[in-house]
């Protein structure tokens, strides 16, 4: 069911920082900030050859990662995103098999205005899973 | 300097219900575990259009990733692993650039036989990093 790696997540204390130590120390390809105000981050893309690092940080008072930060302060990985071809029907199927989709269960659209959905970590050994439709 | 995403790394508590959560809910193509007694872990790979996931489960009482699977007992994501070109390059470069270099800063072969290196998490975001001669 799933296909591609999407990108991986990774949530940061500060943007500028993070981004500056990827575009010199590591030598990527880094993009400039975005505000997703529907998902409560900015969040800046490194393009690798083969996938995306998505640099993830703090958008307002209740940002959905403001709780990982209070946790792990320095940062850290935040989850996973592999693609699908049709997110109802994967949506459906892992129902079935028993993990569980968080929120509302309706896909919402994300950072590359496609639908995607999270899955529980708990579900995936401790892995945040996302799921985006491609 | 950085070239694509070789693999993400999750830690897993069991690695059979790993393999077969993503094998079956996921539908990924979940190889065979691998013992790697140099690196004090069983790896298992899953092979994606685009590159791989490992799943890392400890081998001997002294595994490196007893510590994190005791600090996070569902599992979770481990470390994230980039190719380079020249290991040796890249080490001095990012040790010019002030990032610090686990170990003794000498490459061991990896999982795949080839050299790598891991950078210390608190200069990348909390990420723990891998790097691999390819």
């Amino acid at each position: 069911m799933i296909g591609r790696l999407n990108h991986v997540a990774i949530a940061v204390p500060d943007l500028e920082a993070a981004a500056a130590q990827y575009r010199s120390a590591l030598g990527a390809n880094v993009g400039e900030p975005q505000d997703e105000p529907d998902h409560g981050v900015t969040v800046i893309f490194i393009e690798l050859p083969n996938t995306k690092i998505e640099l993830l940080y703090p958008l307002g008072d209740d940002s959905p990662i403001n709780g990982f930060l209070e946790k792990n302060p320095s940062g850290g990985i935040h989850h996973v995103c592999y693609e699908v071809d049709d997110i109802l029907a994967a949506r459906d199927q892992l129902k079935e098999s028993g993990a569980r989709v968080l929120g509302n269960g309706e896909p919402k659209i994300g950072a590359h205005g496609k639908p995607v959905l999270f899955l529980h970590p708990k579900d995936f050994q401790g892995t945040l899973v996302e799921l985006e439709q491609v």
